[in-house]
């Protein structure tokens, strides 16, 4: 790989920096060679994840976040996992204001969307956070819309994972049953300036009481108004003090380890069903969909023949 | 297989369905020899996935949809997909409102819960939806919680995909970032009576006209109180219209063959990377972990050696 721009990708230049995102993103050979160069000088950012259900205002509160971490002195990068539609446009719109509001604070955002293939995306998120980490960022934010497993398993990979409620996002039932607070370290209710939000708080600790590893990290609910910029010093400390939890416990090591070895068998699964697929003629294949549709065989004796094949 | 109980299952004898989901949802050899010998009796049920962000209230439509397709004389299962803790106990309290709300019924309700590990949820819904298949059940409801990529390819796998929005779940741009619209056969503005319901709906039409593919079918955007039942005639009227043109279009058998299509490859990649690692010893793979996270070599180097090994 070219040492030019080894060198600057290392010294964070934005638009090296949003070159070599793109080269992982398109994946093959060239991303693989990238990644093998850059993978090195890996190892040092702290990647905190944030998720939460649409309404709770995660961009907005990672616009604020990212800022209070500027005013801190760290070198702050945001990658918004966005699952949008080709179509609707929205992304676009939302992406604009987020970048008036970055604009000249020298924080580096890319947005990154799944069109359709989430082992695809879950790899390119990966691949980018080693870009980042390479290029010396202090703080990655990884934003995830939505609640579903395929956020959850992004975000889980982070060394500390922010889970954000919002009051009046319907029944408490139904908003705690998100599944998502299991993977929290950190847990805010946004919005906490409308009707209800001691009540969603106080059903976040009632949920962590039943939490039955009493000698774990317990997660710190906090409140905040991220459009008002309120509570969001807290919540940087909160998190400084996750990361503290972690370097004592010897927790980092073991979080990158979990996170490697689901990659690492993401990426197995994906070689090894193209490497078995790759002589398959696209006739076989589809007569054996039809032999499935049909139902004259069942997949799991369709699948038996591939693998004896 | 015991063809007593291969009858009370086709039967729709709820005992013996509920034990033929269960032993699906464990897998192995007696979950594939169950659904090797149901499969040839399945193909006839209508498939229905409903799905949305939390606080749309998507458990009471399910609901109300349910009674309103048992007017309709038809035999009806729900399966409500649930990614939730396993300490939250948010999903046990919630199911038991809805067993009340649905007593005597008629009605087959299961939860599925993911556990963590999404490929194993998405096969065992899967196979669970074969089974209510073949007990003869004609309508089959799978209610997916949040707007994850991970629900999106459960619910998408339907044959009429249902996306539930609510007003007031935060800005539009967000509440139409959830990415779903594409995979919509019918859209509902359930919580109408809140305030914003016609701008909600408004908004969708408006992304709806941004879809270039105009030949194609236009979900029809409707307004639900599911609380109180209203809208829900014409929720199922719109399903059936769908079913319609699906059958008049010759897109039934297209679904199923997307649907069969991601699930033999699923299957195979599963079963691929099973094989890869039989014979692998622990200790190596802790080792390679080691190697990645001291990153003194990449993941990618690591998949190279198993893969060539």
């Amino acid at each position: 790989m070219n040492s030019q721009l080894l060198s600057q990708i290392q010294n964070g230049e934005p638009l090296a920096v949003a070159r070599a995102i793109t080269r992982v993103e398109r994946g093959g050979n060239d991303a693989r060679n990238l990644i093998r160069a850059l993978f090195p000088y890996t190892g040092r950012a702290d990647i905190i994840g944030v998720t939460g259900a649409p309404g709770t205002g995660k961009s907005t509160l990672v616009n604020a976040l990212a800022k209070e971490f500027r005013t801190r002195e760290k070198r702050v990068a945001i990658i918004a996992v966005d699952p949008s539609s080709p179509f609707t446009g929205g992304a676009l719109l939302g992406d604009r204001f987020r970048m008036q509001d970055l604009a000249g604070t020298g924080i580096f955002i890319r947005s990154m969307a799944s069109r359709g293939q989430l082992g695809g995306l879950a790899a390119a998120v990966s691949d980018a956070i080693l870009v980042l980490d390479a290029a010396q960022f202090d703080v990655i934010l990884i934003e995830t819309v939505g609640a579903g497993q395929g956020e959850v398993d992004i975000a889980k990979h982070a060394h500390t994972t922010i889970v954000l409620e919002a009051p009046g996002l319907g029944d408490d039932i139904q908003a705690l049953k998100a599944g998502i607070l299991e993977i929290a370290d950190v847990l805010v209710v946004n919005k906490a300036d409308r009707d209800g939000a001691n009540a969603t708080a106080a059903a976040l600790e009632m949920n962590l009481n039943l939490n039955p590893d009493k000698n774990a990290w317990r997660p710190p609910v906090l409140k905040t108004i991220a459009l008002q910029g309120k509570g969001i010093g807290e919540l940087a400390d909160a998190i400084a003090a996750h990361q503290k939890y972690l370097g004592e416990n010897h927790l980092r090591a073991k979080k990158e380890a979990a996170r490697f070895n689901d990659e690492l068998r993401e990426l197995l699964q994906r070689e090894l069903l193209h490497k078995k697929l790759q002589n398959v003629a696209a006739e076989q294949w589809q007569t054996w969909i039809d032999e499935i549709t049909t139902r004259r065989r069942d997949v799991y004796a369709i699948a038996e023949e591939i693998l004896n094949g």
